[in-house]
Order: structure tokens, then sequence, then C-alpha cells
């Protein structure tokens, strides 16, 4: 398959503003404001914010497309010759006012590097989806967890199970011996012709990208109208804290975009406005926010469920 | 000098008691609460927190005392094989309610290590107290900085430029090339008998601590009824993002404490309560919020301006 790069970045651009316009639609006042940048070395991005909309509090969906030197130190991970990289990615973050909407993240990339005369040593796709709610609704997890399971059961029948799987490990807060959410899929490295043919992975990595809105949308239209009291908006507030522990302290995208002068203000857009730490909070068993964080604590097989 | 360890240990217990009692005083209101706490493998500590207070919105001092086995990626990185360990200290981290009143950070710690047969093989002090605030007072840190130079001038002359250089260059957030706060002093691997003699050196490590109270408590008087505005304390609240960065993302401490299986509660505790995180969000120039990040972007010298 040739002009992959080309490609998966036309679809990343056609997707981010399809995801824009459909979030901005379920907000119906807020709208996202565009931010371009460029990056020393070659590439840059496009950063859309949305912030004080009637349903979402702040968000973000950025793409970016970069290439130019490999620092040997990444070579030396991926154990390779390749002075030269090229990536383009879709990112995105989207945090509600409401304590009854969830928040979701979404990434999707593709990578390539060179070897010294250009051609290309390693490519591969990333990804993946996953939603953080504040309030277990276990129709909507069965419902989102379905969206994705049937958009990865038309590529490739064991995907599924394997990146699910791969998401609850990855979005894992150690520390507290919880999850982050109620997980989603996550994948990385996949290999073009060693995965699936070269042409298939594309279609792979562009359908989980269009699987974004239809996993979402509905639920935040199911919630965005319901009453909410402080109380529930001060646990929102806590568990943001937890977002904000899993993305500076254990996810390697924030990390590395820090320890390599990428773009702050892009990267950091991941956290929410309003957080809140309370000295050994606990919510009281059997409460909601304790039915919340049981499954947080023991995630579960939402299909089998179903 | 014999019972290092014994003397420090009842040092920072009733240092805890002191300063507890000396930000009672100053709040008039909050009372710290006291939470015991055991580890598992030897030892626990006594987490103390003040939580809504008039002056203070969420605060802790904290004492541990701790020993067992020395793990052995710890062996390595201090070279030496010491497989048994016992540590003691007090941190504490104070976060008032008004933008007016700056936070603060403080800690005084001993270690020591043994090898096979229970003979010390390695020992040192580390420490330091470092100023937050959230509107620019010179006075403030002159002040600040002054007392912690005449504290550590009483012991040796070179140590106050070591170690306030030192406090710059550790609470510096990389990532936003910035300085956390206005320093202070920081120091580590104080050996008795390389440093000082030992005698000299613990009596060092009680003065630092000892020269918390008179170094913040004057702040908190001066600036603890000034008024306020929303946009201020949005403000500080902003600002709190960045010490939440900083903890999380570059503290030593913290991310020991998260790897080992320290006490969560204790070890965040550091964070305070109300946070926010505004997409890229910079002061009008000239304004006292500007003022600020110009101090933080370029620390000064405080003694020398003084």
């Amino acid at each position: 398959m040739q002009d992959v790069k080309e490609k998966f970045q036309a679809h990343i651009l056609q997707l981010q503003d399809k995801i824009c316009a459909a979030l901005e639609k379920v907000d119906g006042k807020g709208k996202f404001e565009e931010d371009l940048w460029k990056r020393d070395g070659g590439g840059g991005g496009k950063t859309r914010v949305i912030r004080d909309g009637a349903v979402f509090e702040k968000g973000g969906v950025n793409t970016s497309v970069v290439f130019g030197d490999l620092p040997e130190a990444m070579q030396k991970h991926f154990g390779v010759t390749a002075p030269k990289f090229f990536a383009c990615g879709l990112s995105l973050v989207i945090h509600p006012k409401s304590p009854k909407v969830p928040t979701v993240h979404a990434n999707w990339r593709y990578f390539e590097m060179y070897d010294a005369n250009g051609d290309i040593a390693g490519s591969w796709f990333g990804g993946g989806t996953d939603l953080t709610p504040y309030y277990l609704d276990e129709e909507d997890a069965v419902n989102f967890h379905t969206t994705l399971k049937n958009m990865c059961d038309e590529h490739d029948s064991s995907f599924y199970s394997k990146y699910k799987m791969a998401c609850d490990k990855y979005f894992y807060n150690s520390h507290r011996d919880e999850a982050r959410g109620l997980g989603g899929i996550f994948y990385d490295y996949l290999k073009p012709d060693v995965v699936l043919p070269a042409e298939e992975l594309f279609n792979f990595a562009c359908a989980a990208g269009e699987s974004f809105i239809p996993s979402y949308v509905p639920i935040v239209e199911k919630h965005k109208l319901e009453e909410f009291t402080e109380d529930q908006k001060e646990w929102q507030e806590i568990r943001r804290g937890r977002y904000v522990e899993f993305n500076l302290i254990h996810d390697k995208g924030t990390l590395f975009g820090l320890k390599t002068n990428g773009r702050i203000e892009s990267i950091l857009m991941s956290l929410p406005a309003q957080v809140r730490w309370e000295y050994n909070h606990h919510p009281k068993s059997g409460s909601p926010e304790d039915d919340l964080l049981q499954v947080l604590k023991n995630p579960k097989d939402w299909i089998k469920l179903s």
C-alpha cells in the first residue's frame, strides 16, 4: 500500500473536523477555537479547544503532523538505525461540566521511521478510546464497549478482547490500585503486513477513529440534561484528581511530550479545569460513588455482561 | 556522636507538636487531626492534617520513622551492600485559603543504612524549606531568605549560598521553564564528619527545622486578613496547578513514595484542595500576576537585593 502517511494524515484532519462538529452540535453553545503551532525541527499541529460550553467544561481535539530527526535514544529504544521519523495523530480529551456525563479520551496515530537511505525502517499504528464516568451507568459501559467491539470485529475477531485488556492494563493508577475509568480499547505497534495486510490495517485504524462519535455522543445526549447536586460535582472534581494523577505520573505520551519539548499547552490540555484533592476521601460503602469505585478496582467484561 | 537517630527522631516529634501549635494559633480556628499509620516492613508515621481553617485551606505536618530491608535497587543506587535502613523525617505542606498568603513546604530527614553486621554503612541528613507565593511581596522574600541565611551562617558560612542555589535548581518546573516558587534552602546527603563534625551537623539539621516557624508564621500574620477577589483566587488555583505538576512530574520524594508503596494519602496530602488548569493562560504583561511569573522565570538573589 502506497502513501499510508498522506492518507492517514488526510483521515485525521477530516476526522478532527467531523468530531468537532459533532461535539459542538451536542453541546449546543460552545465552539472550538483553533491554535495552529509549528514544531522546531519539522511539522506542527492544530489544537482545537472548547471551553465553557453548555455541556463541555473543557476539551481539546488536536491533530499534529511532525517529522524530522529521530533522537538517538529513541533509535536505541526501537533497536534500529533510523535517523528520521514521521508521526501524525489525533488526540482528544473531553471534560463535561456535569458529573453525570463521562469524560472521554481518544487517540489515533501513525508513525514511520527511515534509514539513512530514506527507506522506511519501521512503521506502526497506535491508538484507542476510553471512557471515564463519575457515576456508573452499566448500559453506557455496555454500549460504549459494544460499539468498539463491533468495529473491531469487522477487521479481526481477535482485536477487541486483546485491546480491551490492553486498555484496562494501561489506564491503571497503580499507586491507587484502581483503573482510571471503564476502559475501551488500546493498541500500539500495529505493523502493516504483520498484524494485518497493510491496507486492511489502515482501514482498521481509520475505522477506530470513525467509531468515536457513535461510541460517545449518544452517552452525552442521554445524560446531558440530568440534574446534579453540589456533592456530585465535588465527587467529579475528586475523581478528576485521579485523572490528573494518571496523566502526570503514568501516561507515557504525556511524559514523553514533557521531556522532549512538546507543546506544553497542547499536551496538558488533557487536564480538567477544576480539580480537587481531599485528604483520605472514601465514599460511603454502598453509595453510587462507591459503586463506581468497586468497578474501577475490579474491571469488568462489559460485553459478556450484556 | 552516639544515638543520632534517637535524638533526631525526638527532635522531629517535638518539632511536629510545636509547628502544629504555631499554625493552629495563627489560623485561630482550624485544628490538626492526627492519623497514625504503620508500615509493612517496619515503622510508621503520624500524619496531621488541617482542613478548612480560617487561614489554611489544607495542610499537613507529618512525621515518619521507618526501617527494615533496603531494596537491592537502592543499595545499587548508593553503591554499597547495606541490606537494612532506618529513616525518619518531618514533611509539611501548607496551602492557605487566601491567594495573598504563600504556600510553604518543608522537610527535614535523616537516613542510616547498615551492613550485614549491623554497622552503619552510610548516614546523612537532608531537608529544606521553600516558599510559593501567588503574589510577589519582595519584603516577604527577603525576610524568608534572611531567616534561613542567618540560621545557616551560625553553622557554616558556605551553607546558605550553596543550599539556596540547590533549592532554585530542584524546585523547578523544567517543562514550563519556571521555578515552583521563590526558593529557600535545599540540602541532601550531608554526611556526619564529612560536611561538618557529627555533632555540629546534627545541630544544623535541628536548627533548620527550628527556623521554620520564624521564617513562615510572620508572613502569614502579615497577609492573613488582606482582602482578595475571585480573579485572584482563580490565579491562585492556576498556580496551584503548577504545584501539582511539580509534585507529580518532578518531585523525587513523591515519585519514590508512589513507586515503593508509601502511604498514598500521606504522600499526596501535599496537593492543594482546589486546583485549576486553564488552556494557554498568560497573565497580562505588567500585571501583579505577571510580576510573579517574571521572578519565577528568573530566580533572584533575595539577600543581595535587601
